[in-house]
């Protein structure tokens, strides 16, 4: 299968290794020009669990991507949400009408930028619990397990879909066709929703966020919101299932963790994606004419505190 | 006029020095130990405008208060507002049926711990625009002028809070006899209910704060949720004047200044008052069945910052 991962960050970075690993034909697009220099010199280097791992693939700064090759029968996007937009205009040329995009971006609301670039039957949306980080230019570290849930987002796409996941089986990515993709997405955004903003206005981890005495109010009461707007999508979430499911994680091994978000703005002082966690709660919200209240307050306290920390705001411009 | 002035901090040791200096009996009583031992030993030492002023006044901690002696006409407390209740319950013994208890903190809902300790007749509520500063046990810098608003709680006080007026004009406070303090009250702690959660939780200064984009939509919602809150008890907050007077700090002189609860909470992780401005709102709002999320959220996470920098969490248990 040829395949096109758009985002050579951490995540991308490990698809990609995997998949070639697996013999498929692998191309990385992605807008960090060191990035694009590094891998194009020297090959994508990653710490496999320990053991050094060199992959040379074709990588394309989003400048170069253009028409004339062949194109990929399945585009997967790594990007940054805030980002996902400007990437998919650039790598339109290569989107064919055969092409299906896979989405396993953290958060709400993606589909909504996919479509306009690729057919609904056309798209496939789904959740990975693999991690990755990312330790310079071309280098990466991968530990650990992982696994992959994903589902095409219309009826037609069924058939691909399972294709895929053979593809993803057979490269080691533990993948599972799911019935109810969109159930996990929100699910997962729960997770987000709660412990990224919150640990990353109290700049706490999330055992320390646990610790308080509020946290379970606010868990409460956010996942209610997500709750409440989900079920207009058809998404009936168990929330006490999914607040026991994030109030886990105060006293699992994770406990000592900044969630990414805290990583992005309190540590590197970049944008963060809450538009696509409370914010796309909220938008949502707002269409349907549901108050969602919080995830409006701490969307826009982690908006104030972007521009208070110097963090590009390109997060609206964007969506 | 025989006064006590409950809890010798910066603004307590002002007025206590102004009515001293204008000829009345004043004593002092201070829950801070080292501050007690301090005015006792060296006096009250002020620099007063740059001038160094001493003034030598009776002073007693809250085990000391006895009622052997002479009981005041006046009370005038100048506590923290969670310390409020324990330091009323230390001066009860020198509240005689005819002793007025005047309350100038800032915030809301002092008078319902207040009337569990002086008939409401007796109570006279206000806000002054003073400020004061403590550097130390027994030492405090008073720069500036300002001004109090003063009405009694009860048509039947009117009499005597005139008496107060005429000494507080002879003392140079710059008292004026309001129609209608409650809503003072109100307006001021819409400005406490607005930059000082924010600055607090964003660790930014008013004109920071002002800087960002969401301030506006922020000051808006939560002006409207104390707004809605003191229409229930008789109070019709202008919204606009009042949005335009919080907003009118965001460029005024005083922009870079940060907060008394970003003094206390960041600077020296103390617990903060929030319970009386935002949290009372909320408390309020629960009893007369107003929703108030943005204040209820932000009380949590003042709340939670508290706790995850160790401020003793002793509000609560005083309310």
């Amino acid at each position: 299968m040829k395949i096109t991962v758009v985002g050579a960050g951490g995540m991308g970075s490990r698809f990609a290794i995997m998949l070639h690993q697996a013999g498929h034909n692998v191309e990385l697009v992605d807008g960090w020009q060191d990035n694009v220099d590094a891998i194009r010199a020297n090959g994508l280097k990653a710490d496999f669990n320990g053991e050094p791992v060199t992959v040379k693939l074709p990588i394309y700064s989003p400048a170069e991507v253009d028409a004339t090759g062949e194109k990929p029968d399945l585009i997967i996007v790594f990007t940054k949400s805030n980002q996902l937009r400007s990437m998919m205009e650039a790598v339109k040329p290569i989107i064919s009408p055969v092409t299906y995009v896979l989405c396993l971006l953290n958060g709400i609301g993606h589909e909504d930028i996919l479509e306009d670039y690729v057919a609904k039957d056309h798209l496939i949306l789904g959740i990975t619990m693999w991690t990755a980080g990312m330790t310079g230019p071309g280098q990466v570290t991968l530990v650990g397990n992982g696994d992959v849930e994903l589902q095409n987002f219309e009826p037609a796409g069924e058939a691909f879909t399972k294709q895929v996941v053979q593809v993803f089986t057979e490269a080691g990515l533990n993948p599972k066709y799911s019935e109810n993709v969109k159930y996990s997405i929100w699910r997962k955004a729960c997770v987000n929703g709660t412990l990224n903003c919150l640990c990353s206005l109290l700049e706490c981890n999330i055992g320390e966020l646990g610790s308080t005495t509020v946290a379970s109010d606010l868990l409460h009461t956010i996942i209610a919101e997500f709750a409440t707007v989900a079920a207009k999508e058809g998404i009936n979430l168990d929330e006490q299932e999914v607040y026991d499911h994030v109030a886990g994680t105060f006293t699992a091994n994770i406990a000592g963790h900044y969630p990414s978000m805290y990583q992005d703005l309190v540590k590197n002082h970049r944008a963060t994606e809450i538009d696509f966690i409370n914010g796309a709660v909220w938008r949502k919200g707002q269409k349907y004419g549901i108050p969602t209240p919080y995830c409006a307050l701490l969307t826009q306290l982690i908006h104030a505190k972007e521009q208070l920390v110097g963090a590009v705001e390109r997060t609206k411009a964007h969506v």
